[in-house]
């Protein structure tokens, strides 16, 4: 079992639900976050050096999958998360983490089991 | 060391919380999240199949617990985020991650001396 | 890899990006949060015992490092995220997370070199 994390640009939240429902992912917890990087954001001068803040609105996604949807589940948020053709500076990153275990609070439900519908 | 997640409905915080105490796990971090599975929520048709999408307020809860209190962290959160006698659907789902190190900032302490309290 | 996760007081957000700035630390996620420990906030009696419950609004920080920045982001958290000179009761903790995978959106790229810039 996996926990993939991604942050996407909110607009594309209904596109990557619709590419994840073609490949029987369903479940998954949504998150308003801000980004935090370079590019953009306003400009400060800190101990002579020019730092760059930018704090802009994304979504964070949290899926717990089956260790035989994971790479269903890292391609259909790439695919359905780019900006344009090529892509655009600021699409989002994905983050796959271990999972030991997970829980069904209705049934007890452990392990894979537990993960999905 | 482990992570727990909790996604739970709001209207169970505080059942929660007070079953946490009562096993001495006091320290949580909560965060308001939107659940998104196929229950409920609005219906769209997407390339002739039929895909529903829900969104619903619940709260993630994350504990940073030592193994000796995994157990009893997911048993009581279980028990006191269960809707009705036999559990409702949408009761919630508990995730257990790997921690692998834990620092308390004001003492700098580290690992599992700096979980609790 | 790792996930370095941070809770803080929402006053520190801007000394902490400053310190990791000059690790070269820019990428981070940051998602409001509440703080639940058992100084402060409101007081119950439960069962016989008094349960003091507390909600207090922190700031998460997710930085996704690889792991020859670990150190110097927990280091520099510790040190810009304390209150006073020696630390104050709630300025908060961080916990390190395995982080198995990473990638870029919009370049596909994988592993250590979908991190950072
Ligand atoms: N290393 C990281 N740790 C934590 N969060 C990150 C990290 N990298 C990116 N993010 C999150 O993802 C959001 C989008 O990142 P972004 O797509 O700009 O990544 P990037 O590496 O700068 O790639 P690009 O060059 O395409 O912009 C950021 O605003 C931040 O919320
Ligand atoms: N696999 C998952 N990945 C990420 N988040 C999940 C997952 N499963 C459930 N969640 C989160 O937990 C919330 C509650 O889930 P829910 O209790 O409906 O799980 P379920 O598997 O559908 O069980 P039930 O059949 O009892 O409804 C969801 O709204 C979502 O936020
Ligand atoms: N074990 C934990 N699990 C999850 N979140 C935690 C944990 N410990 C602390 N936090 C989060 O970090 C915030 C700040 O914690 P805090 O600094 O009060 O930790 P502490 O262990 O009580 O240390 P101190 O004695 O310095 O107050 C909490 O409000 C909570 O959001
Ligand atoms: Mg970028
Ligand atoms: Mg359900
Ligand atoms: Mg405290």
């Amino acid at each position: 079992m996996k926990l993939v994390v991604a942050i996407i640009r909110p607009e594309k939240l209904e596109d990557v639900q619709q590419a994840l429902a073609e490949r029987d992912v369903y479940l998954m917890t949504v998150t308003d976050v801000r980004g935090c990087g370079r590019q953009r954001g306003y400009t400060e001068v800190y101990r002579g050096t020019e730092v760059r803040i930018q704090l802009i609105p994304k979504l964070k996604l949290e899926l717990a999958v089956n260790e035989a949807f994971v790479e269903a589940t890292v391609e259909a948020i790439v695919h359905a998360a780019r900006s344009g053709d090529t892509g655009t500076i600021g699409d989002g990153k994905i983050f796959v983490l271990p999972l030991e275990d997970c829980v069904r609070i209705r049934t007890g439900e452990r392990g894979s089991e537990a993960i999905g519908p």
